[in-house]
């Protein structure tokens, strides 16, 4: 299944895609999707429905994030090998953990904001695990019993904010818009392979990144077994898996993103993002 | 006001003190205590009311975090001159930034479990902010009119996991119950100074921490403002604003927590908290 939110920002309404990729209304069946919405009782019960009895949805609204505010929006850093190394650090010995603010996530499509004083605003395409039931010290065979999805993310990140303002990355990852999510989150029964998905992004159509999930550091599997030996992951919590290499701070001088600017980003089985960069 | 959620974690009432510090049940004004109910319109239609007019709370239930899930577990670092240089490092020239998980929140007498595997679990007595309307790139002296009140916090810490297991903190920070907040949230008409507030801190009945949040690097005014510069804070979005000296890792030699341990800490005007810990 492909479930999305459609409508305006703070008013979006439950959806999911037929067999034909048209938007069906699911909000007679369902209030949210949010982590209540993503147990395997509720996922079996959305999959046994024919999409084509649900209502149409016409004309093409705005797409919002797939999960209604998750709990937690937890990042890995460095987790492409080829990555670590044009941001001139050695590949870690075990995943490196950070967090975004919630209050970032926003649509697949919605304007990206440059924050004020930013200079080095910089793209990250990434796979998203959602979260589908409670985790916590999990068996590493185990782990993907948990998940109940994937999506695309742009782990939107503002450099010299991430690194040269105290150490920690939080400064330089929650800004408002900083976490562009979707188009939809996809179940997994429909990815054949997760370690085996390619991404890409480009800049005002020229490619930046490319790269595939089987060249993580570490696996999809690995990540949800680690986060959950430190703290419980709740359904509907995301865990943003880490960049493949081509971000505008490894290339040659580093370039970062301007106002007008649009970035366009994709992931096999997952949709694309499109966003207009604006200032705050 | 002193405003409290009270019950069965996970299903906690709304619930406030009266003038002679009884607990009388708000659910028939408010459905819970979250950043809806922290909106100055909500705060004073509360503050009209008369406490004895509602009902007495009979026993004594199981205290909760006084706001329901908030958005945001934010803290600030190193925020004390002497804590600063207790754990080695020099003051920071501009506030240090982190989060928790969200999902680390519990009451201020749940107990406090120690995580598998870990050998440095540490105290923090805190004030924390609550903050009661959205804020975005505030001006400096607006920033206290987006406060709703304050809570007192340990921002309990696994010092090996936070800082030897890859640089970010977020995996020593977030485990759950390493959120211990309230008893309760004061509204900030009741703080006549918060920036003269005593922290203490106590092990088994030893002192650990004494402090003043005069000695703050950063004020609550400013860190209020200078978090708005990197991203909304939205209604019940809480900051945890550093810890005076005195933790663990800065005794000689370093001393962590032990199961069957107990923890006591308290602030001026906010109330204290218990915990006993517990392995996880």
């Amino acid at each position: 299944m492909k479930l999305l939110r459609y409508g305006p920002p703070g008013a979006e309404r439950p959806g999911m895609l037929d067999g034909d990729g048209a938007l069906r209304d699911l909000s007679g069946l369902l209030p949210e999707i949010d982590g209540a919405a993503l147990s395997p009782a509720t996922l079996s019960h959305l999959a046994a429905i024919d999409p084509a009895s649900l209502p149409l949805v016409p004309g093409t609204p705005r797409i919002g994030a797939p999960v209604a505010r998750p709990g937690k929006f937890l990042c890995i850093g460095l987790n492409y090998a080829d990555h670590a190394r044009e941001t001139g650090k050695e590949p870690p010995t075990e995943p490196v953990l950070f967090s975004k603010a919630t209050s970032a996530f926003s649509g697949p499509d919605d304007d990206v904001q440059i924050p004020r004083g930013s200079d080095r605003t910089d793209w990250e395409v990434e796979l998203g695990i959602v979260i589908g039931t409670r985790a916590k010290y999990l068996d590493k065979d185990a782990a993907l019993d948990h998940v109940a999805g994937y999506v695309l993310i742009n782990d939107v990140s503002e450099r010299r904010f991430q690194s040269e303002r105290g150490g920690q990355w939080t400064k330089g990852k929650s800004h408002d818009t900083f976490g562009p999510t979707g188009p939809w989150l996809v179940t997994k029964d429909e990815i054949a392979d997760v370690q085996n998905i390619d991404l890409w992004l480009e800049v005002d159509g020229e490619r930046r990144q490319t790269g595939n999930t089987r060249t993580m550091i570490f696996g999809v599997a690995h990540l949800v077994w680690y986060v959950s030996q430190f703290m419980t992951l709740e359904p509907g919590d995301i865990i943003a898996t880490g960049t493949p290499p081509g971000v505008g701070l490894g290339m040659t001088p580093p370039t970062f993103l301007r106002a007008g600017q649009v970035v366009t980003l994709g992931a096999t089985g997952l949709g694309q993002q499109r966003q207009r960069m604006v200032p705050a």
